[in-house]
């Protein structure tokens, strides 16, 4: 088999580093290109220990179409707007892409500009950009050149709404609580995730506003066909990784357990990374770190008519850097779990 | 002024300690007994060494009678079932009783059988026992020989939802996601608080069916006026100390930010322990660490006509230690702030 | 009795933070001033919502000839450099000041330009600068214009050392192995202190060249009379508060573990803050956070005829704002527990 | 090449994980046994979350006489007293045992029953026992049947210390102050390991009379040639996993910071598993976490006429599981590395 020559853009933040973990131990890829804006020329092992002695690039410049000479795919690990601007139609004819930021995620260019208070860089790339949300849109990635790698939130959110959205068993006034460790914040520098600001504390944040509100409802529209407004609150938890997202649906007719039980074992049976948890079981991060899994547990609340939903991921894994693997095998024909079925790290 | 001599009945819990603490440095009281099962006979500050060189008592036995003899008050932090068991109308003759467990919480004695599994041991009793949400019952608090107080998740989702319900701003289809410090799980030997088995994790638990759903329902009947069926989901966080509740309630008329910033000012604008936040501002456990504050904030979710509520409480503090002391001042007559004014620890 | 008014000069620093809660507690201290150079004209609550409703202060200037006007003493708790060039002859003719930094602390300007790599910008101070190790320099202090307040790791590993270094039960060649929580990195912009870099983790740091190194060494010489040269490592510890020490010093001659324990007894059993514990008990630091305690304890280690000294203190109470604050008391005459007894913060 | 048939007899405590992990992934084992006494007949993955859909095996009784039919290959991961308990010359004939436990650690029957304070159970097979410090102890490990898999402490104590000390750069009076994640403290109900304990703290427990004591003299003494007595003091870190250990010894001549980088070059350069990190780096154990690696730095205090060694493993994998397999392989005649090169898991 060939194999596949990868290149990460924006390497040094932890969805670089995720990134970079991952392909470093997939069989059929080779990791050839690294890059940095603060690091340029450093050893990568230099910013990140764990890969000394494993990985010996060093930080290049991110000149994108000079690495789309030698990679076959690259991965964008960039803040918003960056991926934009690099990601060109000539780009794409000379590699494929996978974007890990927010670019191209939107379909709709104005819901961009407003939720992220600037004018899209690229919109006429709008329309080719496939949003990887693997389980629910496998045959499409196929065919990309482009991928919109899911939002982490989006990803955990919508794994556990689709299937009961899609068959009637909810409607669609969904409330998501959802909790993530401090690593979804990125790695700038950044006064409110020193250790001593969040360690031992809790909080909300972004409440209204969060700018993965547009892309769960557009996903829940995409694939559950149900126009769906939602209200999202993340809330900061003192720890490296994890989301747990807490979702709340009203049932939509007189199902009970055993009905939900069966939509869901319908869809995600034979899926490879999602794990339905038995009845009365809750996920838990801890048994998704370091993974691709996401794992998805639920309650029916007869008193009140609702749903609890309850979905875990890892931030990093399923809900960045495996994610983004996962398409990059479907996107050159491998088995979708290649190099990703390694076993959650706990404790 | 007359001192007041108190007891902790089941000092070696999370509970008796902050309660030692704080009565240790409250001006009006005599700490003058400690007692607990597990340590009995043995110096106090052997078990918690905060308190080496402070508190020189030695744990004693639980013989309630005897100590009523010598203690003004007692401060009862004991698993449900045993306050109920202790407590009799003999008791409260010689002593007051201030019961930091479940055993008085819920009026309704079949509510107790129900929710707690167990026929209650004192039924008798439950008339007299008042709730001791100090910041909607101070009347009745002052007349009480045993006074219930209020759980952590209860008191932190109450101060939060009881204004605006009360003044009909939302309906009572609240569904509350709370979070909780791992001390909120007690002392007892238990695998599942175990440093590696929650540390760098975070789970929903009690789907449903936790205990304090009724009594938050009957403070939502007792003080809002209004009949409510909640959602509650605990989720365990991994820290110390502190409670986060996210309540979301639907809008019950076409109110603005203004008009719910009003309703809390007019409620909480001179109460002591409640801090308003400033719009835009939420609230974080580490802000109210050791301490008897509980601090509100709340957005209005305009496109989903949701209100969305955060407060946050110290579980040992407002949520239990605090509580009870806030609710001793009541009881001797004293200023409600006595003792409990200490800035809270951060970092 | 006339109140002591107040000023914390670098008041957003942790540091700072600690001062204030702790001076805004003290029965004798009217707290007036509070500066800071990145929230000048802020509200102070507003950097640490803990002080919310309980400090009004905004944030000044730091302008230190000013504030002398109205202050009976200025705290400075400021990166190394910058109190040695506010500090002047004239604002001490003014006013007290208490340092919280390094400029003051080696009273030989050389070590001060070699360690630090900079001039020392006030050298002809050094003289009056009286090193605040409250329980060994006692009477200087009570007669200072200008105090040193020491560093945290010093205070912590003097406090064990000296007493049988003094009396030379051990010899002065001392290996100390110290462990420090986070805050003690202190509040500037720093990648290396994010929660995720530093959480689930542990290093060594600063080998061989940590600035504490003289200032330990010249409290050996000046209160243990013995020339000393340490090796010092500190490690960083996932923790908010609290340094652990553990020292390694070799046996001067043919002593057993009472004689060890009688020296420890005569320098220490009446002194209020340091808790000498039972044998076979070691230091913990959550018993002293929160708090201006030193808690001891040591093995004998026979086989290597060497003591094995530990002691844990709180790195921003006796570390920091709980020493200064002894210091305080010890200036204006007042006993020196005042406003400093609250019991440690556990859990 | 025939596959390995790998049983793990102890598989719910945290040693049973890791190696249940790592036995899982690697390419050339099928993992045929999992026993535990307190699951007994239980889904392995119902304790252990992380490998729901992944191992499905089924908690078995510990019959190792029986397991031994099938197995190649017992990994013992019980508390002391107990391997040594069930395994016997009979037991060695049909299989091979890699024991992760202290019962064949010490050549010497006295020294065990003196620091185990039992008398051992099987000394007659003591002479046979491999101690499994597979850098230095290759040749007899590849003919072993029972293999002595050392303990973590010692571990990552002796990979320091041997090459200077087998080649006199220093002398064998060794400091060690080592510091472990709470995982090192097992999986027994323990007060001491809540999470409320031990977080936010530190602590020195076993202060001159920990068990790795004489085997790290042992160790140092059949791979370093020297007689050596240590002092040796552990440390209770707030993390999971992880061992930093710091190591002060006296230079034995007139040596430089390159005649020391000689010799570990010397000795490691080669080592697939030992990564010498660069001079002024020092070693962070989130570098190593889940892996087999062993990260060593050292500072040449010229001062004191000291090294200061520092070194960082993960308890659980070259402090247990990695390093058994790391035996395992040799064992079977495999290269050394087979399944155990993935990248640690940073964040």
């Amino acid at each position: 088999m060939t194999r596949i020559r990868a290149a990460v853009i924006g390497a040094t933040g932890y969805t670089g580093a995720e990134l970079a973990r991952t392909l470093h131990q997939h069989p059929h890829v080779d990791l050839i290109h690294l890059t940095s804006r603060s690091q340029v020329h450093q050893p990568y092992a230099d910013t990140y220990g764990q890969f000394r002695d494993l990985i010996d690039l060093v930080c290049e410049e991110e000149d994108v179409t000079q690495l789309a000479d030698t990679a076959d795919v690259l991965f964008m690990a960039l803040p918003h707007g960056h991926a934009a601007q690099k990601t060109t139609a000539a780009l794409l004819e000379k590699t494929r892409v996978i974007d890990l930021g927010a670019d191209f995620r939107l379909q709709n260019k104005d819901d961009y500009d407003t939720w992220y208070a600037m004018t899209h860089p690229q919109p006429a790339l709008l329309p080719q950009a496939v949003y990887g949300l693997a389980e629910w849109h496998r045959g499409a990635i196929r065919q990309a050149r482009l991928i919109a790698n899911p939002g982490c939130y989006p990803t955990c959110s919508l794994l556990a709404a689709l299937p009961l959205l899609k068959e009637k068993i909810i409607t669609p006034e969904i409330i998501i609580d959802a909790k993530s460790g401090v690593t979804g914040a990125g790695r700038a520098l950044n006064l409110a995730v020193h250790f001593t600001e969040c360690n031992e504390s809790l909080k909300a944040y972004a409440l209204g506003n969060h700018r993965h509100i547009p892309e769960i409802e557009q996903g829940l529209r995409m694939f559950g066909k149900a126009t769906a407004s939602i209200t999202f609150t993340p809330h900061l938890i003192p720890m490296n990784r994890g989301i747990l997202a807490t979702l709340y649906a009203p049932l939509a007719g007189d199902f009970n357990t055993q009905d939900i039980q069966a939509v869901f074992e319908r869809y995600y049976k034979t899926e490879p990374f999602i794990r339905l948890l038995p009845p009365g079981v809750s996920p838990e991060t801890r048994w998704v770190k370091g993974s691709n899994f996401c794992d998805i547990g639920f309650h029916l609340d007869s008193r009140n008519r609702r749903v609890i939903l309850v979905s875990a991921i890892d931030n990093l894994g399923k809900g960045a850097a495996g994610q983004a693997i996962q398409n990059m095998n479907l996107l050159f024909g491998l088995p979708e779990t290649t190099g990703l079925m390694s076993v959650p790290l706990f404790p």
